[in-house]
């Protein structure tokens, strides 16, 4: 997961027919988050519209074109695979379009499960949920970073985390610090032009991987290590993920991410934030104690007055600082983890 | 990990120079515990002996020969790789050895994290590693299996959770119990000839990968379902591999394992009997309630009055049913297992 010197990209974003639908979010991620340029978004049911007028949120205007044709007019040096399907396969249209993009030279980057490259052999091709070669275990040698580790987690899975982090990240930057963003899914390693999707790597080594893009952002000393964390300790399908995040980042603090309404897995329900922050503080501390400092509560659809509110409840419930850092503001999260201590690995 | 209706195999057990050693745990355990018949133990080092003078406690005698050319006049089918080390590639000796064997018409079986298949191009090589194709992920479906699930875990990762099981699985079927043991590391497959090593499946699939062996365990409707843990959740390393079982395998009930000696990883101690459990109960319990119901304490290296003692202290300390079922007897965990209901999924 070493990070390249490479040139920076200047992105076509491929999400034909998806644009605005929330799964997009690769597409959506890469444009509001993302350094490298995006010089169109491909979809022809929005075509000939600009991307603020769809998605105002997003906070970064390109146009919308029809076809890979037009997008190529405008110079991009990679089109970018917009949409990360639950496990699924690509639409033959899109392998199309992606083959056109191929032929004109353009490089292909994939966030899929299944891996592109072996499909344009000879062909530039970044399968970003492709784990670098040769991760070795967990070791501790991150519980010596000097920079303090901040590790999102969460009530729940898809509930905030790569957003809280990255809106932290600019928090920080804007009050000056040097803040190092580490990616572990593959929207916030697209986002970040480097990183590691931890889910990807063979289970033994996910405490490792983890450590690894510690000490990789560690290398250029900044104040903060802002790890994006995934799934969650109460997600059946994804706490493994979390759990290897949680022990092999080796943050000195949390920022636990929750949201409103109870959505579930395999019918599970979602812990109370207080709950959730009790027990990831335990199962951290069997390692390297990481106190919850913050809650970053997800109001997406809600009206302003009841976001406050939310807000207000969690942060009464959890007993902690919270904040919306999309709807509002990231500071409160941000000033919390400045208050908290570096924490020393529990080691004999 | 379907298991295959697959002819008995013969072993050879290669173990040169280690067959004596603890680390040739694969070996050891296949003879202890292993249902395929083992028609000799390659190790020149110790050739001309046999096994039960050398390691009486593994309970089953075999030859120890001093090369692959004198264990074929035995008549095996399939050599054993009987050393895991960890991490470690085959010393070039062993390759030979293998070669020999392999030229022979034997199948190669290998729980190394190398794999032996591409070495051996057009020969039969069971990896044992090697996960199988198209796990799914987590469903939920194994919430609702019929068979009592019990799940070992441990204070630590190599405290004796396979032998555990093991034992708890031959103490069931002693008192006329129908047992299934579900292996979950390769020299567990090895011993049960069928199963998935958890943590060589990529880390979005580990739960998914438990709750298949879970499933396919249900199919023969035994009494018990008896799962090998992996790691711990205090192993900065394992954990996810530990809290990917501890979900997706669904258990109905814990049996803690445990050990006097605090060896530690990346100099990280050892949490209490105690604390561990608790920790255990309350993050399944996220899932599903799975109480700990009984503590297996490995008593190795100690004399008969120090393990009562230590027995004592752990079932003191826990205030749980604890035995060294290798040194004694499983029956007080069984007996513990036996009278812990099946618990139902935390469902919404």
């Amino acid at each position: 997961m070493r990070r390249e010197a490479s040139r920076p990209r200047r992105y076509a974003i491929l999400a034909d027919g998806w644009f605005a639908n929330r799964h997009a979010k690769t597409a959506h991620g890469l444009l509001r988050y993302g350094r490298d340029e995006v010089v169109c978004v491909i979809d022809s049911s929005l075509a000939g519209r600009r991307v603020l007028e769809v998605m105002p949120q997003l906070g970064r205007d390109a146009p919308i074109v029809g076809s890979v044709r037009e997008a190529l007019e405008l110079g991009p040096t990679s089109v970018l695979v917009g949409l990360a399907p639950a496990g699924g396969r690509l639409p033959e249209d899109w392998m199309r379009s992606l083959r056109a993009a191929s032929d004109a030279g353009l490089e292909i980057v994939s966030g899929l499960h299944e891996r592109l490259a072996p499909r344009f052999p000879g062909r530039p091709v970044w399968d970003v949920r492709e784990p670098p070669e040769g991760i070795p275990l967990f070791s501790g040698e991150a519980f010596g970073v000097e920079p303090r580790v901040v590790l999102t987690v969460g009530t729940d899975s898809a509930i905030g985390k790569m957003t809280a982090t990255l809106e932290l990240e600019r928090a920080a930057r804007a009050s000056g610090l040097r803040a190092e963003f580490a990616a572990t899914g593959q929207t916030g390693v697209v986002i970040a032009g480097w990183g590691v999707c931890v889910d990807a790597v063979v289970a033994d080594f996910a405490a490792g991987a983890a450590e690894q893009l510690v000490l990789e952002a560690a290398r250029s000393s900044p104040d903060l290590i802002l790890v994006e964390g995934q799934g969650a300790l109460g997600h059946p399908a994804y706490s493994g993920v979390t759990l290897s995040l949680l022990h092999g980042s080796c943050p000195d603090c949390l920022v636990l991410c929750t949201a409103p309404e109870g959505e579930v897995f395999a019918g599970v329900p979602r812990p109370s934030p207080s709950r959730a922050a009790r027990l990831y503080e335990e199962v951290a501390s069997l390692v390297k104690p990481a106190p919850v400092v913050a809650v970053s509560a997800n109001t997406r659809g809600l009206a302003d007055a009841e976001a406050a509110e939310y807000v207000a409840a969690v942060s009464e419930e959890t007993g902690l600082p919270a904040a919306d850092p999309f709807r509002t503001s990231a500071d409160p999260i941000l000033e919390a983890v400045l208050r908290a201590p570096k924490t020393r690995a529990r080691v004999a």
